[in-house]
């Protein structure tokens, strides 16, 4: 079976097992696992920010974000197709008390669409007291926020006083697929989560970075969530081993989204998103439903995932190489036809 | 100055006054005050429930369903423009913690807009617990969600094994505007909430009904938000008299909002909403903006608001009778020629 | 039936209902209601703080209190039989989110009592956010802290860096019989609440007071609990009539209370609290259970209340002159002899 | 540095390493990590519950507990040394909305004063939902509650319609100290939180155990913590390895625990706490203050943890062997004489 059903199914290399099995570990409750450690300041190195901090997952990273940033009985303003909205289990309301104030119009959150769903001050309506971005945006297949249109969020979330978290699940991808640093992404939110178990390929494992300031509650925050884990280090070092070693070839992914869009985009019907990074939609025509789809490509020997009823979701990945893509792009090519 | 901002304005008759001055009171928190019990006892009856209970107001009693019914940490379906999204301060994710995923594509919640809206069943997306709905629809301009599409909202949310409540404000309008009986709009929710402090007149207070089970921890619930009120019949008997002397004259409102609405209507470039009941919308055309209107009405002596950039609220109350309203209506004709 | 439950009991009299009759109202969510601004700047100005804030409950004015000083996921120092804990139905976590550290050892709360329970500073132990006291102390059977006492408590709270806040339901109370002035109490908090449905008299309410700094989110917290009310200057009228006229005679009730202690603590076994204010607790000997108590009195014509097993409270009020005192009292005695 | 802080402390193996290294992984969050199902399977097996389910620590699994069993805005009932109080971080009261009233007057939770604190049932005052009891009691210097009075306790649960809680993340010790199986005591319990970073020498993870309909929403309820992790098999690896490998040999610790608590036992002034498990407690007399002790036996080459002011606490665990322990031992009795 191929599993293209997402980049989270990758499995840990012999290489960075063998990190894992040799990593130096602490009790990182008690003094910060020097793993941990190592990664957390290189992680917020490479993102410009003062301070990271390691959770088990990027959700209870995004959550922790939304707590030490918002504010319980105001709002968040984010696309309606994210994920702190519809695939973190109503924790934005259900644990950190923000209502989402959903802003739609676009695949990804448009600056101008965004400012024009601020509501006007009125003491009888919700306050806002923050705006998430995510990029690359996972509901729109991978799609790209370019750095322009990031610094243009941000400011209109300035010019209406509102703090900006960034979900960077993917923000690797957007690094590679347009040139700009991770840095530069950073600098436009007051925190940041990674995620290393998507491309980099890591087993566990999500940074938040942001600066002291900002970052001051946050030990106290994952804690509090359950999120403080001891000798994590060994899970640490799978994640410098994806920065290392996987990083470096997420463009392959890339390349092998656009050539699997390109064959896929041949066949009369569908409608295929041409893909920034290592996600591929596909809007099935109506002989299609998705379910058929998921159910002939899995007799075929390929899974994917149903995106919804007339949709379906292909993700490259460092498991699948050349070879692996090639049998793959055949296989729904005959599955779509 | 005529005020038409809201309904909320009526100042109690003196045949209010009189009643409350003269009500008989206990201690509700500890006995439960004899007129608070007649109240609740009298809208029960009136929706056809088992139990009432009576809140310092609407929104309280809004919240204390959601808790009562919904699920903390799962969604609550409704419409976009919904009093429960828009006009009680976050409370809904900051309180109660259920997440909005709201309906929209019509002015009101639309059975087929809220089955399409539904989630299909996934571990990995929120649950919904709840659906909500308004009526009449204050966003909507006091629109009328009639009967049958009641009905038809309620198999959608039995379908889903969702329950509904009703925020049921101005129910009394929508009762009042079709000739259906409360009772039968209360038996397609679990909860309803009525207010007394609009049409009827009443200077503070809802009731909250439902059946015996449903309500069972209703009074706890409202204890804890602080609504635990102790010699409320004074309250009470206000809205015990709006019962018996406005609800009647309801349809009056109605009779004057339509009047207004048709006179306004013959202006060139006005988009009159037509009124159901006794709240009329006013789309002004590119030369007006609704604040300038606002100010210039008030300069004329009338008060009005501004519902969003481009739209005017009015409503007909019952301390506007047919000489204020036919003064109204020529100022407001004069300021929007 | 002599009703000694609670001074909760009150109900307005004739000349209270007239003021409520007559009381000029507004839409105090929309303008301020004229009466509640009066009032709000009436207690305000008594208690020396910047702004006041007229709530339906004390119960709400206590949770919004912990709102706007406290920090959700932290914990609140209080009295071990404080009210916040024992009869706000747990709101102060379930709401507030707020995790309550208990302080006992004597009958209120004691400035080195409290300074013992304070946590060392550690990242594994939960922070605080809050130091509550409350004056009178209802569950010590309105027990008085004197002026020196609370300032040492605010002392320890700012040794620690805690804001205080003040229940203050029956600081009327402890400012009558200290002759200290509710300004003197009210300097040692950040934020005091009041209540005047207690010995003032009035059917419902509750004011909250404070700078305009902490209060500038007062309003919005009340909306988002649902205790933004309409006309409610008619519940204000009779808070500023039970202020002009049962605060001047609260110290009745104190008379009358330690009259009725005085006979109780002839009776052989039992020990009776010496009432500093209108509250008289009473311990039972083994040969009296509370229950019965309460259950032979009530047959002899008073009601008054079981505090726990072997305790019972009796509360002299406004509706109780010196004829139904003695009265009272001459009952009891026979059914505690 | 011999390290006697914690049983947290513990480095993994080669040989749990080397398992962790060759352990079959998936995405748990997708199809259920082979490695993690086969951990939940066992430890459910062993603890005789119908379902396990991985979480990635003790406090996060303790929390879902919590979620699962109580209800928000009531009470739990826990021992006030409980570890749900005092190292959760608040956020039994912050997260879950849960308002903890502690039970005292011993070391451990025991069923007399728990009976003695239930409140009886009142309208006015908080509800309980839950019972929670840890055994061992970390707080109490892992201190076994007895099958017997667990069952106690449980009948005390059972007579107030309460379930159980049981934090059992040293159950294991508690186990091999009684001979009582683990399946015993948890049949006391409807959930059972057991952990693998303590004695098991796990360096991450714990297990929530139940029946499937306790268990219902734990997956949900996980995830919206943040706990849904990838390739936890990795994770899981090591806890199967240290419940193959570590629980055999617990018994080791007990009995350096003893060795040790004997000989600091002939010290005079010291009052030491015969040790159950492997914790050993300390009471210092004045001349001593925990803090300097601490920083002596650092001095020394010993790791240990001031409880509080007068307290030590010294930890025996899997990387202490006996050689170990008497150096330890006797450079802490030349620190503490």
């Amino acid at each position: 079976m191929i599993d293209l059903r997402s980049d989270t199914v990758t499995k840990p290399s012999a290489a960075m097992r063998q990190a894992m099995a040799n990593a130096e570990v602490g009790d990182d409750v008690l003094d910060g696992d020097p793993t941990v450690l190592r990664l957390e300041r290189r992680v917020a190195e490479l993102l410009g920010k003062e301070r990271g901090l390691f959770f088990p997952t990027g959700t209870m990273a995004n959550q922790a974000a939304l707590w030490l940033l918002g504010e319980r009985g105001t709002e968040v303003y984010c696309h309606e197709d994210s994920h702190i909205v519809n695939w973190e289990i109503a924790g934005t309301a259900g644990l950190i008390g923000l209502q989402p104030r959903l802003v739609g119009g676009a695949p990804v959150l448009e600056p101008e669409a965004l400012r024009e769903k601020l509501r006007p001050a009125s003491p009888h309506a919700p306050r806002a007291s923050l705006v998430c971005a995510e990029n690359t945006h996972n509901g729109a297949g991978g799609m790209v926020t370019p750095l322009a249109k990031l610094q243009a969020i941000r400011a209109v979330a300035d010019a209406a006083g509102l703090p900006l978290h960034l979900d960077g699940a993917r923000l690797w991808n957007a690094a590679v697929a347009t040139g700009t640093s991770l840095a530069a992404f950073a600098a436009c939110a007051e925190t940041v989560m990674v995620s290393f178990s998507k491309g980099l390929g890591a087993p566990v494992g999500a940074v938040l970075v942001g600066s002291a300031t900002v970052m001051a509650k946050a030990w106290e925050t994952r804690k509090r969530f359950g999120g403080g884990m001891r000798q994590s280090g060994i899970l640490a070092a799978a994640a410098l081993h994806g920065l290392e070693h996987n990083l470096p070839r997420l463009h392959e992914d890339h390349r092998r989204a656009a050539a699997l869009a390109a064959v896929l985009a041949t066949i009369a019907d569908l409608r295929v998103v041409p893909p920034d990074t290592n996600i591929v939609m596909v809007d099935l025509p109506e002989r299609h439903r998705a379910a058929d789809v998921v159910a002939r490509a899995k007799a075929a020997g390929v899974a994917i995932s149903a995106w919804n009823a007339s949709r379906i979701r292909v993700v490259l990945h460092g498991d699948i190489d050349d070879r692996a893509a090639a049998d793959a792009t055949a296989r729904l090519q005959e599955v779509l036809r």
